[in-house]
């Protein structure tokens, strides 16, 4: 049975995630949300959240079903999905490191979104626009660096080499992070112009996810959203700066 | 041999929901940066994660270390935990179930930091307190109905009855859900006590918590530490508004 991605429909967001390793292990699902038909589409995810009778409803998307369990968070999925897949590592104890890197990852793409909406999420970004140029500004100048500062010594210490963030194969962390680097370069091209040479070893993760044939494959399809101004990665001239 | 906790002394912080798991079960750990002596104190905990030898470096404290394990991140760490400790359900799927609720909880956690901290972690609270009072009115108004709402109804429809907010034992998530409530009336206690009555499963969970002798025990002790206005839960009068 294939497995069911729900998330809103229009935007990569942080179904992305969830949708890159999808894609890569070339797995049967179906991104409910942006089908139509019965039980298919927003409506029905949105159903499915509100349920009274489901006995474990998810609190946002994206979530998963498969079969009758419903798995909600991205890393969650992940980690759920990662072994199925063949992306994550064989080893227990990666699989722990695998997950916490993810959860780092998740850390960083909430602060991508607060860099937007510092205030309220049910407020236009118009409304909050002073707050957005002040936390942009210490995001690029102090968070981008922590972070990727972080994944790149990480990359550089795993002991099977620097080709993969955590083991000795590709995992679903090493798509996550293409995904934040895609990301990053179109919220912030300034900054990660500048920044460019900073993060070598991360750079190279990017570039070998892009040329592997099932993720170009993906890129080039349109099931790929393109990045817009109403997902997490959002383009405002006014809130990228050179660090 | 002992767990090793490692986390910012002086504080609950994120390290509390951890804490509890532990001390309920009466696990054997050390609380490495409150501790004096060799490979103890905030300089340990500081080494380890700027360590250029180990594989495996923490983003960020909180972390545990098990043997040569580090397990990174609150979620992570009481997935990892749960079972070991007798906190966590025994079917798989339920476990996955656990990590997503405990997922919820992060995020509920990084948005009542945002709170106080809106705009920058580096900046000192008195030099965002405009924008904070911003945040914390929506967080106030909308996002504290919207998360306890969430958790109150999958309480309500827990298969197993409203006792436990999965499967038909105590987790490691309601212990969490204890804390959330605990901290929430410590910051906003206006708020709160304008929704005492809204979620009476949840205040039941938190009072059950409260009652279980461990627990009882441990809140008593020189181990749980006041909350304080250095950590995530901070009383702001100017922040805590009745809805």
């Amino acid at each position: 049975m294939a497995y069911e991605l729900y998330y809103w429909d229009g935007i990569q967001g942080r179904g992305e995630f969830v949708r890159l390793a999808l894609e890569e292990a070339q797995a049967d699902y179906v991104d409910v949300a942006r089908q139509s038909g019965p039980a298919m589409g927003t409506g029905a995810m949105l159903d499915l959240m509100k349920s009274k009778r489901e006995p474990h409803i998810p609190f946002a998307p994206p979530f998963l079903k498969d079969g009758e369990l419903i798995v909600s968070h991205v890393a969650n999925i992940l980690s759920y999905l990662g072994p199925k897949l063949g992306l994550a590592p064989e080893d227990e104890k990666l699989r722990c490191v695998a997950n916490g890197l993810q959860l780092t990852i998740t850390d960083l793409v909430a602060e991508v979104h607060d860099t937007h909406h510092p205030i309220a999420t049910s407020l236009y970004y118009e409304d909050q626009k002073e707050a957005a140029k002040a936390r942009s500004a210490a995001f690029i100048s102090e968070r981008i660096p922590k972070f990727l500062g972080y994944f790149e010594q990480v990359l550089q210490q795993n002991p099977e080499g620097p080709n993969h963030i955590v083991g000795d194969a590709l995992s679903y962390v090493d798509l996550s992070l293409f995904q934040v680097i895609e990301g990053l370069r179109y919220a912030f091209p300034k900054a990660m112009k500048a920044y460019a040479a900073d993060y070598p070893g991360l750079i190279a993760l990017h570039d070998a996810v892009t040329g592997r044939p099932n993720i170009t494959a993906y890129l080039q399809s349109d099931r790929r959203l393109a990045f817009n101004e109403d997902g997490i990665f959002r383009h405002y001239p006014e809130l990228d700066l050179a660090p």
